[in-house]
């Protein structure tokens, strides 16, 4: 029995005449970024090989032998001491020769029934899913960071923003409560995403099925998908899995860079609404004072790389003819980096929001600067029974008036507000203006008048986050 | 009562000391393409209405003046007699304006406990849970006629490739229903994405809720919302539905690009394998002789237009801080083209994939080509007691033996077969070689032997189409 | 004599069986986006006929009743009275058809030599040159806008930013400078893209040349084109200069969305460092008291637009075969939306950033507030023979004292800043710390002291505004 | 003299109160990609320095010291010997270390009047300097290899393709002067975005410039950029030149992936136009059959990692306030991986495409098959009196005739034109159509008519190919 691997260089040299030259070698191989699939290639071969015996396609020795060898093989990746080699190209081919030096004719039946277009693609999944329930992992821990943190300021007044102008009053923790929705929403995608990751394309072989009698549902309970896919030339062309995950985590990243922005805003000397630990900032090699929110300008700047593997994927695969095609390889590299921009974040993140230290005085001064409960002021005289856009016009006199004065609203007597709104040139009466109408321009009295779901009234942030809890099992 | 409206320009412009200029009207207006909204614009505000009639924030006899007049309005947009207005900016103003025109102080009532940025969060919502469900409809339609044409060609022979390479044969059938599996992922995408656009912003009011006593659960019920949103913030900055929409379009779109990429080869002279009706082909202006497969070149094509909006939605929304930004106007543009983009697309291929006209004996002779059959000679070995990665080793150097003699695998006699395959040099007899063997290596075998789920045997394409239609209930 | 075109629809219908579906015909006309074209179209039109004359191909009454039916047409576009129809597909055809309708046979012959591969080729690249050229004036604009209000607020301190934390003096205008550089290299690359857009493709034809004399240099003089192109698969097939021009855009909007978030930084009641004139802000519908910088966050927002066309269009272009294929007809929409998007931005932005209102005495308490002269501590001690590192160190420990002590570097007495550095534990001399130390901590003295090409000391910022104007003759 | 390096991790941690925590070191450390620039960072550090000694600010024994010192470092580097530690950040502080360790504070002296913020902007432009002009050469080798096959085959007749429809015949060696084209464009680009890369941030120091006497004119002549830049904010914060460099690469890219396109097709079985050597081609694991054309296929997937980064590199700079921000530091991975991948790209191009084998008989034979000479026919119709027009007309049913025959119009006699063209119903004699008439229809005759710049005639083609060489000294 000979040893074909022993004479040439590749898996299917047989039909060539002259060697592959070096550089397309190494323009062609991926074994330096997909080894990294090499565990979840053991497990799907493992499956595959199981199957194949309980098929009778091949021996229950042979299994044993795939078995002990596969053993070996992980022992060995994991000590670091496995070879691998440019010329056998790939993960797979990598791990099937070491195979068949460990075991013989064992190791070469392995492939029976299946290709390394099947094969990659199940390894691929492989791989994601596992990803993808790591990512709602690390999700959960944000979500409860922010939870956490919004809790303690349910009732922290700050001044809610609109085009980064004061707007109304708000609660810290309700703008946090924000994010935890945001999250929530990529945890529902990961969710939905993972659902047509796991299924099973091995089977599909190189593109058209087999001749083998293979049994495709037993591999899928051995590895736990859902069931096999459907069609064997759409399973080995197939990466929709793979730029849905990217769309995903560019809807999540998007969301980290929301949230960036607003704390390098917040933590600016201008604003001072927070601070960072220490431990999340840089100083300058050149400016002894600096303290740098590099963490949350780093991931903001992430946000691009993950956009731009989404694009590249999208890309790729932009009128590719059934089925199989070499520039497939180019999926792995951008969903790697983005598994790793994405986990890296997430985790550095929930610690990161756990440690903001709100400095709430600054937060309320800030609240008091611009006219943040003028529209209270509008919705009380709408409850006098003015119409909501003559009672806009009103207040909005108001606010002219107290530029001028250059004072809050909320400092106007009874008699100056009534000559700053001037209702009687709308046609109402100046004694709409009283006391109780002033008393709603506080911050306080805001909040509290914005009682209904979804609203920023301190109970109901802390009821939000109560569900929150409740609903991710927080 | 005075009616501010005729007074100025803006629905806000009592604060401001200097009117907004020509130029900036035009730049910031959104009417010339918003007014699209206006249908679920008018639809948002009865439900609004309703409920604050319910609540008791405004009289039963303004909400009847307000449903008088929004028919009125509906009657004059759907006639399209009603007179759009760049000065009134977008089109809530301008139906808002209207309707006070129409009924007065009821009119100037409806703003009560809303903003324009939950409305127009609301409108959006409505025209694409609209819109996506219109696109499922389609994406159905699709499906069946890729099913039907396939249907008919289950036994169709055609080469399977791989690389644009003759890998290995399968049916024309089988080859429609990989895009069939892809449709159907497209559908689940939009299913899944319609989940996040059904939830009600409405209530949100500018960004912090309102301090009328609104029952946002009555709203979402009035207009088939599943629930209101949970945090008033997020609801009026959110527009991830949009970017997921166009994320699943972008998908979508990927794939009529490589359904359309093989339309385009297969209907080029030296493939030949279909006909498109001359109704979906255009001529040129210089070249008399041509029929140019224009419709799919343009689908093709207009992947693009669809991933640039992705990336541009994404764009939009990186490192905004909360809550709403003018930069969010930008937004619907994009979302219009792309859902015209895939209507359009989806609407003509339905129609014309069940035009293709197949040329049944071109797709067996390309397939008769590139020793499609090599595998299962391969496989037959490995029957016979070969490890697979000798009977690979032995069936390429028959290739090449077949490629020095150009004629085909199953033209060789058993004893041309034992000589291309030199069994002995890998140390095996040369007695496996039959003419049993040698029958495996008809094209029609080769389809017969992939029977398994999602193979390409006859049966299983039958099987597989007849439980797509039971699926989707086509 | 026959008019074939009364016959048909298409101009290449005599080889079709049935004519084109309705569906067919509204998915691949361009005659509602491309007849922006027209003016375009005629003048190319008029140079190939003036060369056909000259050339002896068509006779010199046929060019005379071209222009005089071209000139006729053209007067129709301006006054809005030509009837474009979805029938005649294209800008090209209908004018065409008009122009037979005009002036008969003549019409029919100005097609020779050419066909509308190289003819819409010819018609975007005039387009776009004009558009260019266009565009280049305007960034001219905007540059002396921000040249005008650097020159004005050359010594007017504010703090230089970097990771939004304070890092040194600055002054508004050398802040506004390196805008004007931005906006200097565009206009660089609009004048580099404009070399590549400024070659004829006409006389390329379909993709193969003409067998007609032409002389493509004389069409290229008469259309001021630098040269023919050099290739005429290529000619009909190239589309860089219009992925090149979206590329500068893109580099463009991404210089105005950091200039529109400044803006709006600066604009936001915390920084209050600028006021935009009302005119260019607008309200809000429910908050009266509101003034927001809609322009800068549209334009902002307007990015994400530029860039998704730039990506439309290299997906566009991806995996094309040679040469001209439908696909291109999708270059228009988002090169058109690029110019105007650009076009429209650069004109309020001139006019804008001349109205920008400098609130001088908040720029310059925001400078206080963070330690901005540390550098300046430390270079000085670097001159008293510290190595810079060592200096570095020192100075991070008096700002950790002034942070305890809450107070400024400026406002240190010698004694203190002596025991705020504690030189004595780096091996130096407590004896470098005297007045002449303390006074380099001034905002003044740091800005003077920044005295080199591209510093931001004031007369260096006059300087390189005054070489700003001198080089682009502003 | 103490070394503070010693007792602190980073060079800037006296004002920090905790260690930064090690995922955060993790997370924000750029050394082990940045390492890559070590040669031009010290090439930028010995240009300082020297302006630094020339300009008294430091020593001569310091600069002698800091040449030594970095010589060794560079040597170390090269060797491998060089120990990277993550705890120090980056490439700069790496080396700086190092230098403080062997030259003690010379070492500390050297980053007086610049910071990592114009140091490392130095870097990136050396860096990319460089690589620009390698990639101007592989591209010359690139379109040298297209000219040397274009001149081998300017007379091997080809189908000219529009809509991947047999148009027109072309030579095989005009097919390829028109990627000889595009590579020459790209050629243009890279040398314009080289004059806005060759320009010397050094100076700016952290974002303003500095207070020690630098001669930013001695720099920039010492390290050979055209210029300093002209404004401290814009010189660190500025990466226009790297979105550029990525600009070309992605346009250089997509011509790159239509070339592979072209290749993919040409060698597919059904065109068999040509064949790539086995040394570019790689086999299958499972059909012993298969030669993949792997090498065309990768380099068009990889047109889509090169788009990512574009739009990686786009979304990054998008909206960033000025100076510096640490989103910066996401510039290099997609900025290295881009020029590797069009490095790569380029240099087996250039091998892959001089071992292109023609199939110069199957060219033929398709040209053959689609009427390919049909647009002659209505040429010379021109010729004898009729408008372009009819001429289309009456040929298009010439076409339909022959479709009806399964015939080629140059098999048709006179008569069966004549009967073909039905000219008497277009109001023209039959007697247009004679023996001389008939004689246009070679393909022969075709290539030779289209003579003028840009067309195919072969004469051109050479022309084309000799003026190339000339242009670009090949």
């Amino acid at each position: 029995m000979s040893n074909q691997w022993s004479k040439k260089q590749e898996a299917w040299s047989a039909r060539f005449n002259e060697p592959m030259s070096e550089l397309v070698k190494r323009y062609t191989a991926s074994v330096f970024f997909d080894k990294r699939l090499a565990e979840f290639d053991i497990q799907g071969s493992l499956a595959h090989a199981t199957m194949l015996a309980e098929a009778g396609v091949i021996a229950d020795t042979d299994l044993q032998a795939i078995q002990t060898g596969m053993n070996q093989i992980l022992g060995e990746i994991k000590a670091g001491e496995f070879e691998w080699q440019l010329d056998l190209e790939d993960v797979h081919l990598n791990i099937e020769r070491r195979l068949t030096q460990l075991v013989g004719d064992a190791g070469k039946r392995l492939h029976t029934g299946r290709s390394r277009n099947d094969q990659v693609a199940t390894d691929i999944r492989l791989f994601l899913r596992h990803e993808t329930d790591r990512i709602q992992d690390l999700l959960k821990n944000l979500i409860k960071a922010l939870v956490t943190v919004a809790e303690r300021n349910h009732a922290t007044v700050m001044p809610g923003f609109t085009h980064l102008q004061v707007a109304q009053p708000v609660t810290f923790g309700h703008h946090l409560m924000a994010y935890a929705e945001m999250f929530e929403r990529d945890l529902e995608r990961m969710q939905d995403c993972r659902k047509r990751i796991n299924r099973l394309p091995l089977g599909a072989a190189a593109l058209a099925g087999t001749t083998f009698p293979i049994n495709r549902n037993r591999t899928a309970e051995l590895l736990e998908f859902d069931a096999p896919t459907r069609n064997s030339l759409d399973s080995v062309s197939d990466r929709d899995f793979a730029i849905e995950f990217c769309s995903a985590s560019s809807i999540l990243m998007m969301h980290v860079s929301r949230l960036s922005e607003e704390l390098i805003i917040w933590m600016s000397q201008r604003y001072a609404f927070i601070d960072l630990p220490d431990r999340f900032c840089t100083g300058s090699s050149i400016m002894p004072q600096k303290k740098n929110p590099d963490v949350p300008e780093l991931a903001r700047g992430k946000t691009g790389r993950v956009f731009g593997h989404l694009m590249g994927l999208l890309t790729l695969m932009k009128g590719q003819p059934l089925a199989y095609n070499k520039d497939n390889q180019e999926d792995k590299e951008p969903l790697f980096d983005t598994v790793d921009t994405v986990v890296d974040t997430l985790t550095i993140f929930a610690e990161m929001v756990e440690g903001i230290q709100v400095k709430a005085e600054n937060m309320r001064a800030a609240t008091l600067e611009g006219y943040a409960t003028a529209t209270d002021l509008a919705d009380a005289l709408v409850k006098r029974g003015m119409p909501f856009r003559d009672a806009h016009e009103a207040v909005a006199r108001a606010v002219r008036y107290c530029d001028v004065q250059q004072c809050g609203l909320e400092q106007l007597t009874v008699a100056q507000l009534q000559d700053a709104l001037k209702l009687a040139e709308l046609g109402y009466s100046d004694e709409l203006v009283n006391d109780e109408l002033c008393a709603v321009l506080t911050l306080e009295g805001s909040l509290q008048a914005r009682n209904h779901i979804g609203g920023t009234n301190p109970e109901q942030v802390k009821a939000a986050a109560a569900e929150t809890r409740k609903r991710l099992g927080l």
